[in-house]
């Protein structure tokens, strides 16, 4: 069981020796100055990445195979250069099964998973149309996809990337998109919360997680547009007499839900339900972002009266925080 | 009292005789084959706009002395032309006062103008800040503004462009808005409703609508961002000690609202409320928008398996109505 | 049998009573001057399409019941007026079975479709790699697929839209793509090939060409990209160890072979075959613009010295004709 | 009063010591490689910045109340790395009223601010236009705003950014204006004058020049297009019986003098002055820019057959300057 | 001596017959309702261009060898249809030489262009660079150039496509060019007024103005930019010992002068004076279309409180005439 | 003779001392921390480049006289740190004549210049159209020019950056264009083919390649498409009768073979040749690119299912080698 992290060690002394589990990330040998070889190592938990070194890679202490993926257990210490942090390796060996689990090594999301996956449940138990409410159970409770669908980040960086970062969005959206969908009745709310709980099932297959956050070959290839129009298509395909022209909308809904061509979507929206998916998935994720970066500036002890940095999900745009910039004045 | 209208014409007999009430929009001396001249008029009331020509201008019964944006009487009959309707007049005058009324003679919004104002006023009720409401209730209360805000259209043409739209579009925004802000915990609320509030009430001052609607020379030089903006910083500065930030921040919330530099807003949204009004903006407007094209598509007698025309505030997509389509088959 | 097409109308004689069939591609009630009713219609046949007026549309000799899509028997004679021609019909009735053909009906390919049908397989029989083979085999022999590819057009205007339109697009393709990989040892012939004859397959279901040539609402919906993605895929699935990467590849070629995402495509060409799809699409695309265009300039008497009128295909460009304008010369 | 300037310190030996007088520009805590505790100063004076380093912070003769915005003299030597120069301090503590002068601080136009506001002064009393002329009296003979606009920069980096940069860019437009105004007699030339003076006086709003060059939080928000509309407006506003229609032309040509909605003004010029305003503002920003990066080729002693570097002012074009280059040539 | 123009056909009475000689510009045969057949012309001289037509092309007082490009001396007389006029033609025959000149047959500058000559003239003596002074005397004293600088349109349509227009153009920025050399030093006044008179000499060969303006084809495929490069690099060839880099800088001028690639400039500005050639071309040409929308606004009686028309120059904006809506107050 | 390469030296010891030639690319005098000054050099031959560091510029063994462009002879060995190679410098001379070649001291083409050069000529006796053909030979044997021809490189660094680059870019695009014209009739092969030789022969004035890869300063400011016409323009000029329309076609396809005015062509493609030109250009580069990438990825180790690095020719793209990721999985 891991019991130091990644976002501990910026506090620990230099003279500290600790044993910990992590993830490799990269390995690459270089060389010296005085031209002596050393391993460099990026590793990471659930709470960051640091590099490390490994100063004498015959140490018979440290052992010769481990690969990228793979987690290890270390001993070392710390080591400042300047404002950065670095661990200096002087034990290595990989992990036996039980020791570590893979959710300590990657970020998470920090909502707890199952209740995520009741809300999403729930969604599915109150979908009234018959096809529709078949053609989600038939797909999420495969335990092959239900899993990969509790695990994928939803994306490989920025936002939401960390396990279980496709489940929260999810369910993120599927709160705005019951609202949207009481406030315009010329919207079907069936057909708009099952293209919310889909529009993105195409990442379980786009993105990797075992080995931190990647695309697979097929993924940068195909993309979770296509990939998921396939999954729903060869599912709804084994559902007898699933109506033609609801696959044909669901199927739509996916496809344009980036809204734009040059965003990657093939179609654009032509129905109102994939109007208004590509409208909460937007809004919902620069919400998102400007509440990360507020926290990222709360943390990082930013003044009241200060902007933000430049945020990428926002054009680059930096952003102010009403609340603060008003409390200060009122307290 | 206006007992005719517009819509009616077109199934009126060529031979039925019949007077009426119109506001004059264009008035064009013209010249037949045969050198003879007579009057092209544009006439229109609130359902809608017809041609009508004069062949005998120097008739004693046709006054001489009136000018567009003038509401006149007419007795005349309807001409058509292959699939066109015209007016042929054979007496006018100029309507007195009391015999018609300006609200019959332009598109006027179907709504209740006596409800949708008490909507907004319940929602200024609504508003907890005492600094917003008192800003709210300084502006609304004004009897100039207020009539202003319950006639004016949002546009001259395109959504809304009829009497009452903007406070049509106000009102429609604020469900949306509400509903929005419920989602989001990050959004003060008062300070979202009040930017939905005044965000467009610069076009009470760029548009003109006593004689059909326009812009007025000094909204086409300024535009109603401008005009908005210095509405609301003038109502400000007679409020004793408003506070400074929070009237950055509306000022801020009405320039950005736009979203883009490129449709006219000299600011980009920088805080969540600009960020949460220029979507509900964009989102409500696109929703009206189909729901219009829908309901013109119905009423052309399009099938529910056809594609509606081009939307323009859709970049001419075509759209498809889902429930039509999908009812279709299951009837 | 169809002996007199739209083409040959113009040079008729006013006085000349004859009999036709033709396609109905429009049906529209309409009234005269003088409010009598009369019908409008557009129609067609391979050669073009020309308006026609039924003035007496009670006349016992005009059947009632004919639709949009009909083919139908007419007699009557050609009006015209300033320099067009209108045709009016004095009796007209529904065609009955055997008595024409829908190839007289819409404008076809120049070439034998036997012989272009041909010259693919032909192709297809070239093709080394078993696997590719086999899929094609396995979609070109399905008698509705094969029936399709054979008769459907390449658009609903434009490039390639009259009936075999798409085959001669693919077979025109083959030409320049066996030419491209002789010349670039880095493109795998097999795959180039394959991806050419399959890319735009699609169109087979995005497109419908019963009754004139118009988009399926599921075409409009879904795209012939992921259309033709879909039929391929479903056929793989069909295919007994079929190399997973191969598919993934072909499924690649497909939806990036418009080459930008503005265009469409979902995904940009990523390997050699990929980019060399979108490039001889592309280009023979072009070519045959151009000599689409000098052809239509000889044909309306264009001088050598005079440019070309502006082509779609070719951003609005004019063109010259390298060969007439220096032939005019050195003659 | 400074003696010892940034400037002047890449000459200094390393072991000299000198006294001198700083602004703090940032000041941060670091630690050295072997965890000892420093601080990091950016200074800087009117010609220019450098870093520098207290190893000692603790040390009695270094006070600890400094914050960034003070002014301190410190004793110290410079210290170079490769090529980069940085000082060493020994003792620093914050300078006392009289000491030392924020002209010196800050990097100043090298002009004499007294000559360019009296040219600034001559051509308001050129104004004919009595109502422009009193506008222009009562905005700048308010002490506030007189001083503002003599110290102002231009723009927080690039071009202009240092004391009276404003004042110097206004100036400059200036001579242009009159010059373009006396070519064309459809420009009315007090009103492209006036609108040259109070163009950009929205910058003593969204600017900062204290501490440093940088936007206020209210400048960020509003921008100095409507920071300058506004502070015109209040002003006009206290004059009795202004035109209004002169009012809306000089808010116009605020609001619209970037030219393109893209840079930032919500209205296009659409009187010939603010076509005018927009023109000499652009070109003569752009000689400025030419001339700034030939004089600085010339510091860096780049070839007369050299270009210069990428000018950001000018789409990162390079420049070659005319003069140099042929003035090799004939000497 | 011509003695009707076009200009005064409008007032004529429909009885009076007149005899008047114009340009033919398009000749087309057409055919009536009734299958006769008819002659349409399209007729010009200086003054605009009005449709004509011949109803008895047999008839023996018509000639039939006539030509696009031919003068002709028709009688006839005025017909008016609804609000256009057209000329019926009786008798008609082609203008003997001396009875018309080409003056007479197209719109021509309004200026005197001897005096025009002069101006430029004047300018070319005063350049006090004797290898710039000899390069614009070779060429403006060779009478085929001079003729035809001095008969060029400056465009086929849009801005001074009329004769003269190329030379008033020329002379209208020679004034501001003037004004700005003084205004900047770092400009060499002579490399800028030689590029000005020089910029857009290859309009002497891209464009024909014998018979109505248009392009030539080898305008059409190279352009008045590499045309009048190749104009200039010739004449510098034959003088001897021009100094080559001062070739470089003029050819660097002309074929950056429309300042953006997309405008077809083939070089971005890269030296002061192509920086501002590319100004005062683009910023006189933006003068003169105002100047031109407000004759024309004034002609059509348009209000002082009116906008114009969209103007294509200016991006299809509407515009104010500052002075006619100020002046409409004082007066 | 040149012996030792850059591209040995980063196997080489380093205690090792060696002698070798490489031509000095950049020269700069720098500072060590100790104040010590000292030279940095860059190196290169035609393997690739290296920095070299002369810690003792005063040492006899030092000569001074040597500058940017020479060929030196130097004595040393390699120093390195962490990942990167320095040569530190002991004793350095110029070359003297004989000692080295500039062959050695370039990057260069692969291919055999003669047999490249062998191919040129080929096509060139090819040529049925005499015109074209005697331009060629007139081009082609001026000793200057061929020599030209065959050493300059294709561009200054990206594409074909190598000496030889411009004659097997020419090359390799003929062999795609011989192609291209057998498959379209509609293309004149001599023009096609004499475009291709012609395209780009104004980049043996716009680029240097004596001292490294660089423009010329007049390169910059005209451009090798303009420099080009104005080669081929000279020597047509010097032709007896070679027809105008001719020449014009050819100028015409040199101007315009970038395809787009924003990538520098001031004309697009008009006639069929200028179209296939601006094709196989294109694509030919883009294959080009394409083998480069796969061949730089072989030689980094990239694993068979790892996508390359970002392509700056391919718009950043990654890329997959189709037949390694096939490959992989047969094997």
């Amino acid at each position: 069981m891991k019991e130091i992290y990644i976002a501990d060690l910026s506090g620990f002394e230099e003279s500290r020796i600790f044993d910990a589990y992590f993830l490799v990330l990269t390995k690459q040998q270089r060389m010296t100055r005085n031209n002596k070889p050393y391993l460099n190592l990026t590793l990471a938990d659930k709470t960051g990445q640091m590099e490390a070194r490994i100063w004498e890679p015959g140490d018979p202490r440290i052992v010769r195979e481990f690969e990228r993926g793979d987690v290890v257990k270390l001993r070392g210490c710390v080591a400042r250069f300047d404002d950065r942090c670095q661990i200096k390796v002087d034990q290595l060996r990989k992990a036996q099964d039980g020791e570590a689990v893979l959710e300590d090594m990657l970020p998470a999301t920090l909502f707890d998973v199952d209740e995520l996956w009741g809300r999403l449940n729930a969604t599915m138990e109150s979908i009234a149309n018959p096809d529709l409410k078949r053609l989600l159970e038939a797909l999420l409770t495969q335990p092959e996809i239900a899993r990969a669908f509790r695990e994928a980040p939803a994306a490989r960086q920025l936002h939401h990337a960390w396990l279980g970062g496709l489940l929260e969005h999810v369910v993120s959206l599927l709160g705005l998109a019951e609202k949207v969908a009481e406030r315009y009745p010329i919207l079907d709310r069936d057909l708009l919360l099952t293209g919310v709980i889909l529009h993105d099932i195409g990442k379980i297959r786009e993105l990797t997680w075992a080995t931190g956050f990647d695309y697979s070959v097929e993924g940068v290839l195909l993309g979770h547009i296509q990939m998921g129009v396939d999954l729903v298509e060869k599912t709804i395909t084994g559902l007898p007499d699933f109506p033609p022209r609801l696959r044909t909308l669901l199927l739509h809904m996916i496809l344009s839900h980036h809204g734009k061509l040059e965003f990657g979507s093939p179609k654009l929206p032509m129905i109102p339900e994939a109007l208004a998916l590509n409208f909460v998935d937007d809004f919902d994720a620069k919400m998102q972002a400007v509440k990360s970066e507020f926290e990222k500036s709360a943390r990082e002890g930013r003044a009241a009266d200060e902007l933000t940095g430049k945020v990428w999900a926002l054009d680059n745009r930096q952003l102010l925080s009403t609340k603060e910039w008003l409390g200060e004045k009122t307290e």
